[in-house]
């Protein structure tokens, strides 16, 4: 995530999904919002739905949504758990975010289990989803294999 | 989602990924096992987020996931607004499920947010992605302009 290639990505084309991934969460990390707003495609349904709030639609809406996030200052994010279908026109990454903030109670942490879609384009990759559950308390691992449990 | 079509759409091509679509909700509806994991491509990465769960990865494990919800029946889902992000080879549907249960405190209703992804195949279309958010018991409006409050 201390991707030094992070202010030239800025203004480059973001010639993997990857390194759009990695630019969305500089982003996050420095709350730059022109900065995560380079990172969106311009399609009309790009949609962004934050931990527990409404879907948010659309260049403008998602630009104030993260407005009102940055409003707060950057975000303390981590990011754990990539995994990637990557095909040559989509690309849908799996992330576990470690987010971290200050509350009454001191320093919190929550794990949020978040789906990023991006799709390339003649511009390079570019976001198109960012859907974020509800934070949780724990890190919950990925299940891969059937667990007996769920029988 | 009362689609004639949907026993016979069970073995045909998935010719859209409405179709596809439609015929995942039928196999909810109907608790039909073998009709839901037609449904999924055969990626290794293919994911279910069930609300307030783990992410669930692969053939596998997301078929152990489904007998899970289906060991309680058939579930009782119909979706509203649903947004298209549709491109040659992927399409991105955001959808909200609207889900009613009994419980100890008579029939509830929960409203989930979902994101559903389509991959085409050389089969047709196919799910590859079903994220959902924690249910809400309310019906949150998209946001596709930006409100006052956002700011």
């Amino acid at each position: 995530m201390n991707d030094p290639r992070g202010i030239k990505m800025q203004h480059a084309l973001m010639g993997s999904a990857d390194e759009t991934e990695a630019s969305f969460y500089e982003a996050m990390q420095h709350g730059d919002i022109d900065k995560m707003m380079a990172v969106w495609g311009d399609e009309d349904e790009i949609a962004c739905v934050h931990p527990g709030g409404p879907r948010v639609v659309g260049t403008v809406a998602v630009r104030a949504a993260f407005e009102a996030v940055f409003a707060n200052g950057p975000v303390h994010v981590e990011i754990a758990h990539v995994r990637r279908l990557d095909t040559p026109h989509c690309a849908i990454h799996h992330v576990t975010e470690k987010v971290q903030m200050m509350s009454d109670k001191g320093l919190q942490t929550a794990f949020v289990m978040v789906t990023n879609v991006y799709l390339r384009t003649p511009l390079g990759w570019r976001m198109v989803l960012h859907h974020a559950s509800s934070g949780m308390a724990q890190d919950l691992p990925d299940i891969s294999e059937p667990r007996s449990t769920l029988h």
